[in-house]
Order: C-alpha cells, then structure tokens, then sequence
C-alpha cells in the first residue's frame, strides 16, 4: 500500500497516525506542495482534485480525502464505534472539522508558517482567528465534559482534530486559553504507536 | 423526531431528501438564519455551533452536520454501501462536498441570490467560480463514467452533492456545461419521495 503525503500537513499526518496506532505496513511518498507535485500530470491521475493525502491500496484502487481515509481504516476497529449514533458523532466531528476548523486554522498557519505573512494576506490570516477560536471553544466545551470527543475512548475524532490543533500556536492560536484541549493533546500523544510530524 | 432547518438551504435539504426517500417521519421546524434565529440561546442549547440543520431525536439526543446526520440515516439501507471501500468512497465525496463544492458554489449562490451581490464581495464571489467550476467538472467526470457517483445506485453522495449541484445557476455557474451532471440531476429528480427547496 503507498501514502502520497507531506507530515508537516495535519491532513496528512491523520492518516499517518490511524496507520501507525493500528500497525498497519505502507510506503510513505512524499509530495512537496509548494513545489506543485500535486499538479503534475502524473499525480492528478491518481487524484483529479490535485491533493493530499491520497492512499493507493494493493489492488491499485485509490482513496482520497483525510477523514474519509480514516474511517476506511478505522472501520471495525476501537477507533471507530460500531453503535449508529456514536458513529454519527464521530462523523459530525470529521465534518466539523473539515468545515469550521481546518479552513481557519490549517489555513493561518499556512500564511504564517509557510508563507512568512504577506502583507496581502494579513486582514485575511485576522479574520480566520475568529472561527478559528470558536472552533476551539467548541472543542474545549466538549473535552471538560468527556475524555475524549466522543465518549471515554479516543476515536478517528480526535485524530483528525488533533492533527492542527496541536500546532494550532503556528497559526497564532494561543492554546493555553483552552485547558481541556492542552490535557486531551497530551494523551493523544500518549497512545501506543503515537508519531508526530517530524 | 425534531428537524431543524430552511428548505431553501441545500445543507437542510439534504436531510429532507433522505428522510423522504426513507420514508421517516417527522417534525420540521422552520429556522431562519437571516434573522439570527441559529444564533439565540435557544437555538445554541441545541446546536453550539449555531448552524442548520440539526436533528433532535426522539430521546433528545441531537446530531448536527448534513452529511453526519445523512450517515446516519443512511446506515442499513441501500442510500450507503455496507462494503467497506465502496463505503469510504461515499465519505470521499461527502467531505469533497463540504471542502471543495459548499464553500464555493453554496456561498457564491448566498452572495448572489441572498445578498443581491453586493460590491464589498463581487471579487470574492468572482474568484469562488474558479473553485465551483472545478469542483462541477469533477463530478461531471465521474458521472461520465458511472452512473451515480458512486457506482450504479443513488447514495448519500448524490444526496449531498445535488443539495447545491441543482441550483447552481443561483451562484453564477452554467451547468450546461456538465452534461453528465444534467442527466444526473434528472434522475435524482426521478427518485420516489423526492422533494425540492419549495
């Protein structure tokens, strides 16, 4: 199996982290979006939206989209709950985080982190610390309330939340205003298996 | 059952489409977002996140997020492939939806339809048809080559990504240019116990 991905990207290291806490082999490329590998002719016949991550399983067929990769492999595992309900909550989280939380977070740091701030984007990198802290405040209502995102147990929740929140500071996300996010970070990174991006 | 939402939004239509189709019964509670109504204590008691549309069960238990709430009505029925894989390429193009589709022809049509295209966002809503358009001929590929988008039989996918495919002219985008997306919408039209935004 083979894994076109970057680790310093939270989409990417998602899936990183589902493969290595439940053991499972694969060949890790990687693909360098500031240089345009993700538009090469080559890499948009494995994936026409142009990417990251994208898995290619044995027989050659091919999965896009982080949260949708970890449920593949999270399917009849701890990580995912087989009961109906708990299993939409995990989903609502994915879609959450997808929607209300990368798009303000993953994308500050990218301005910050990998685009130095340049000036043409400085009202927008202050406008995405809105959502951003509301996403956050979210997050941390949840965890002073269970241990993880759904329930006593991590799940594929947490993984796909993890993956920005934990270098949210590049992003210019003060994380010490959300207690119950800073303890669920550490016991991510307590779990068997635990990989981080570098 | 409880149902929160604006059949004029595709993000609540999505959650009318699969309760039809199923033949589920419930409530549903017209909520609208131009008048703060998702913004009320009331309303955040039941969905934090202040958004539409949100499922109230009938043991108070509440889901928020169209497609979270799509999975799970879907589960157990011919609306979601019980095949792991085939299932994950129903999630691939569920999250494609809320990243890549929603964010650009969904915001684009409330500039235009909703705001009158106010001059403060023409360059905004000018640059999201670059976004809508890729994501339209994604789709348009895939349907060229299957039926639905996933495989031969209509799943949540087509639900979700009909909710704002359908009315996409409201945003500026000219679906006479995807003739496989035409053919699609009609027979999506077709399907027993549809319903439209009005």
């Amino acid at each position: 199996m083979l894994v076109y991905g970057d680790l310093q990207s939270g989409n990417c290291l998602k899936v990183k982290l589902i493969l290595s806490f439940l053991g499972i082999e694969h060949q890790w490329i990687h693909v360098n979006i500031l240089e345009n590998e993700t538009k090469t002719p080559e890499f948009l016949s494995i994936n026409p939206n142009g990417k990251i991550p994208v898995v290619v399983l044995n027989d050659g067929r091919t999965l896009s989209e982080s949260n949708a990769i970890l449920g593949y492999f999270a399917e009849d595992t701890d990580f995912l709950p087989n009961e109906t309900f708990q299993k939409a909550k995990v989903y609502e989280w994915l879609f959450f985080e997808q929607y209300s939380h990368e798009p303000n977070i993953a994308v500050a740091r990218f301005i910050q982190k990998y685009q130095g701030m340049p000036e043409s984007r400085i009202d927008e990198f202050n406008s995405l610390q809105e959502g951003g802290c509301k996403a956050l405040a979210l997050m941390d209502s949840q965890l002073s309330q269970s241990r993880f995102l759904v329930g006593e147990q991590a799940t594929i929740a947490d993984i796909a939340l993890y993956a920005y929140t934990h270098v949210a500071n590049e992003g210019g996300f003060n994380l010490s205003n959300y207690p119950h996010i800073q303890r669920w970070i550490a016991s991510i990174a307590a779990i068997n298996g635990y990989v981080g991006m570098s």
